[in-house]
């Protein structure tokens, strides 16, 4: 980027909430250091990625598809140049969140603090997915508030498929246990999902292959400007 | 990126924990979409970003220029191409962390919660400063070893000058009202700032100008090999 383009990238109009950009800004020189007074703003950031940053918000039951979705499509949005970071069970429940157990306060704790995380992720810049099961409305609506108000792109995804078909895939042997009465309050057999009434994706994982959404999700992205469109 | 150089890169030796990446990624071909089994890693993401990601902790007393340096930084980078994202008040305390007060569970809770942040920024890839005066040292301690079994690179800069200098600039007039009683527990004042001992970075606000310490972060970076040596 040279010193023009990102001083008139950051002048523009867009530029909002979330990083505050003086009007004028006054540029100094140094040897091999120049900046303009104020922070990084918006559209400085998406000039350098070449991109949006988004927040895809994975929602559905366990064994539906969530982690596989994510995983296929953050590497073909990586190869694509597209910055892209997965927020999971893996790196949230043993880290920023492992302080929270199973009560219905952690429950919606857990989901307020990935919803902030993704929206610091997508602020930043990145194209960021969730894989959590979420079953909770409320939760997410705040979240989708969240992002709203920062004028954040957010996309609810019901990674959607017949709970029949989950529990018979039951890759982690979680629906067993549920069913045995070895684990208690088990989205699906005895603790509610409420589905996503009009979620920005429906994707069907016993109807389409992981392939067939991960393109599904790539046109969404592509529609609403978020990434460019790829050049295939 | 080609489909060669993101597949031998995922086989690189130092794909680690974080992103586990098996020994034979298989292949899969589509009419625009290419994937291998397994997530993506560490090598992959660095390919992509040219870069590595690294965590620069600032720490320091109330007005001893944490921000102000955080943010030249930031821009510094950003004109670079470095993907880089700040961690500060602004979009920690009121967001994430809006449910904590300032008790001494509280506090240690707020640089815990921003530590797992910094880190899941610096896993995706992103050079992340945070700028929180985080007096303790033993909270210092644990982020740094969260990065360390992560195998992830942190850089404690102490953003350093004298108390009477702080207090001499007081931003925010936050010592006055220190010193006046109305704000109780205040560090520096009737709350021990417990300096780094030995911090990567030893930044001294009252000696170096902004446009100094920021080329003394550049080299660090340089060094470690997080970025690319400047072309100019």
């Amino acid at each position: 980027m040279t010193q023009g383009s990102s001083t008139s990238s950051s002048t523009g109009a867009s530029s909002t909430a979330a990083s505050p950009n003086p009007g004028s800004p006054q540029l100094e020189k140094a040897t091999n250091i120049t900046w303009h007074d104020g922070t990084v703003s918006r559209d400085e950031r998406e000039a350098l990625m070449g991109h949006k940053g988004a927040t895809i918000w994975m929602t559905g039951v366990s064994g539906a598809g969530k982690s596989t979705v994510a995983v296929a499509l953050e590497q073909v949005l990586i190869q694509r140049r597209i910055h892209a970071y997965r927020l999971d069970g893996d790196n949230i429940r043993f880290g920023l969140n492992k302080n929270l157990g199973f009560s219905a306060a952690d429950r919606a704790e857990n989901i307020r603090r990935i919803g902030e995380v993704a929206k610091l992720f997508n602020d930043a810049g990145m194209v960021v997915t969730t894989s959590f099961i979420s079953p909770y409305k409320d939760d997410r609506a705040k979240v989708r508030e969240l992002h709203d108000k920062a004028g954040l792109t957010f996309i609810e995804a019901h990674i959607n498929c017949t709970l029949e078909e989950a529990e018979r895939r039951d890759p982690k042997g979680l629906y067993k246990k549920a069913r045995s009465g070895e684990i208690k309050g088990f989205t699906g057999i005895d603790d509610p999902f409420e589905a996503p009434e009009k979620p920005e994706l429906d994707l069907r994982t016993d109807v389409h292959s992981v392939k067939e959404l991960v393109q599904i999700i790539l046109d969404e992205l592509e529609q609403r400007g978020v990434i460019p469109a790829a050049n295939n």
